[in-house]
């Protein structure tokens, strides 16, 4: 046993797990090590924050998923930084020795360099995250329902999205859905149909990484949900219960009592840790720039995944930070271990792009699979399924088609809860 | 419309939500106010503490359940007292007026004149209590897979529960399925069935309010699942991973990292409140001495119901703090309302006792009818039958109904995060 190949993975997200999944009938010992005890289904998040599931219905204990893959453990703890000479990953808490190390450890939010705007304008990466802007968003319009300043009542029915990537387009589409739908008919004093919903994208159009007819297409459907969309828009300031734009020329502050922030990522810090280990190169967003083979420049023995890594693909341009990219290349980095270990020839990543999609709330999608790009009902059943088969474990699928069924015909969503050490924090 | 009799609600638990939905179709105004914007099913509270289930299937927004009611409007709000001379509720922003006044807040912990234990033994009354308890538990078995310290490793092994009310017992039984069946095979380096989990009660039997035959039955039960019962045993002292009770002469102190809390409750703050503008008894459990129509002495238009009322009833002895005897309450109130106002004749409240129960883990519960007592199987599918009818909205009952049987034949639990902001805590 101990002399067996040590293969540690660093996160548990979609190149971790697929990394160690891809190890099970490997002659290898894998250690496994997240600072959460779950698989977070990340494409899903913003259902959890505007009510429609569960935390637990997109999360699976990791453990629960790993425990019949006898080669491996999982460990709770945080990595904090690494020693490549000595082949270790340095926890908070301990070391664990490596022979084989892959790290895929994530992105956070972040705010081009104004970290204060996060208290106001919070981001949407973890079970927190979503809790956290459920909880203002339903806030919002209970204190609207008792409010009697009509400039206040207004600041309170305003929701400002900032970032029409995929993650902000999503947000602002499921907000419309519960303004108009799933809230009708439970106030008295107001109408959450009159809410404002503003999507800010600082470039000439949302959804830039898809064909202009999609961005075309989805500012459409967000239309048609009360989604107000400005391009061209760049936030220059965020501060308690409002945000300040700029178009152009023109300087405008918005009073709104709910911002969230889609806009940026940077990775892990734990990429800087490598970058200062081994002398990489970082990029802007602070992802590690790496070999052809995932590898870390001068580490062949330690592989960088996922939103982490900036992988130099079609003309120099890094892969997108999706779920498929990271599922790849955790396989890949899995069966290159193997390949090296018996002495087999080994080849270059190579991305093999499925395409992408992006839904916009009920019966409505776009779809840009490369070969042909598509949208409305049919996109939106065809995003439906894909996410559903790509759900980890079994119960989950079930429970989230149920909820999804129950919320196309009544419109309802039950996992609307204000809940939280500040449930009933009344000013952000 | 202004001019309608104004009944204002405090508390959307049974005894609120069941007052409200019964003065549906009244004449009257009605205005529910709670500090949550949903109902919460207590009583399975214990199965969202134990990874069974997830918050939002044992709750309902209180305003989606009472949107069609056109003649009540539901307020997000905090009550902290009264002015019954003029007739209004004292929120923590403003005032609310009213004809009639139904005060049921519940109840809340009582740790016997010692707060400073809550911190470490927390108790299970609310959303936030059931995922702190849910963090504790997982984490200490987390903690113990990385332990190297055999002493430190039965602390974190070792569950002790306080109080074997049918809450105590409910959380010892499922803490006991978690160890020996959810978990079994997750762990590398310890055995989760190896848990010491103990269940101590102050009196010579758990279940007291039960026959004894029922008590005995429910010991039974938990020892299958591992759980130790020790009764006549009272907790003299809880500090930080350590429990010291008394049992006869005998003071022993256990090291546990994790303490629960199940063993009294008192009522709401708000008791005192009314007790003290009406001049009104409060019992040892700061529970409302009620008139024989649920009303505060001297005030017929203020009710008092649930866990903040003491009711005496046959004998003398207080209505329990269950759920049906709030539900009942709730629409005795309401209807005695009608009467009024129509000038009907009132009688004094009666309490359809139609039995209690209490469940142990899987296939097994306990249940005393009054005119006759079961347990086993039996008991258990009528608890499980009993307990989705009373859930709220629908769609909970078969997410609830689904999950159980998924519990029922893979033993698996999928809501077993370690959330909140401190999810990586390491001691308590």
């Amino acid at each position: 046993m101990a002399s067996r190949h040590r293969v540690v993975i660093v996160g548990g997200g979609f190149g971790g797990l697929y990394a160690a999944q891809a190890l099970a009938k490997a002659d290898v010992q894998v250690t496994l090590i997240d600072h959460r005890n779950f698989h977070l289904f990340q494409p899903l998040l913003y259902q959890v924050a505007t009510g429609g599931l569960s935390p637990a219905n997109i999360a699976a204990p990791l453990r629960a998923v790993l425990k019949r893959q006898r080669n491996t453990r999982v460990l709770l703890g945080e990595v904090i930084n690494f020693d490549l000479e000595r082949r270790l990953v340095i926890l908070k808490d301990g070391t664990e020795p490596y022979d084989s190390l892959i790290v895929a450890a994530g992105s956070r939010h972040h705010y081009f360099g104004h970290p204060e705007w996060e208290q106001f304008a919070p981001g949407l990466k973890s079970i927190e995250d979503a809790t956290i802007i459920r909880r203002r968003i339903l806030l919002a319009f209970e204190l609207a329902e008792r409010c009697t300043d009509p400039e206040e009542c207004r600041a309170l029915m305003t929701f400002v999205i900032v970032g029409g990537g995929p993650t902000g387009v999503e947000l602002a589409g499921a907000i419309g859905e519960v303004a108009h739908a799933t809230l009708r008919g439970n106030f008295r004093s107001i109408d959450p149909a009159q809410a404002r919903i503003i999507l800010l994208e600082g470039l000439d159009r949302i959804l830039s990484t898809y064909p202009p007819k999609l961005s075309a297409k989805a500012v459409q459907a967000l239309q048609r949900l009360g989604v107000t969309v400005r391009t061209n828009t760049r936030v220059t300031d965020v501060q308690a219960g409002q945000v300040t734009i700029r178009c152009g020329d023109q300087t405008e502050t918005i009073r709104a009592h709910t911002v969230l922030w889609a806009a940026g990522v940077e990775a892990s810090p734990l990429a800087k840790a490598l970058a200062q280990a081994s002398g990489a190169e970082l990029d802007r967003a602070g992802r590690i720039i790496v070999q052809p083979d995932l590898t870390l420049p001068g580490h062949p023995e330690v592989f960088v995944l996922g939103d982490m890594a900036n992988y130099p693909y079609q003309g120099g341009k890094p892969l997108p930070g999706l779920a498929p990219v990271a599922m790849q290349q955790g396989r890949y980095a899995a069966d290159l271990i193997q390949r090296r270990l018996r002495g087999a020839p080994s080849a270059p990543f190579h991305y093999h792009d499925r395409g992408s999609m992006a839904t916009i709330g009920r019966a409505a999608a776009v779809a840009d699979l490369g070969w042909i790009t598509f949208s409305g009902l049919i996109a939106w059943l065809v995003w439906l399924f894909i996410h559903i088969i790509y759900l980890i474990e079994f119960e989950n699928r079930i429970l989230v088609l149920f909820q999804w069924a129950w919320n196309y015909f009544t419109r309802n969503r039950t996992a609307r809860l204000i809940t939280g050490a500040d449930a009933n924090e009344k000013r952000t």
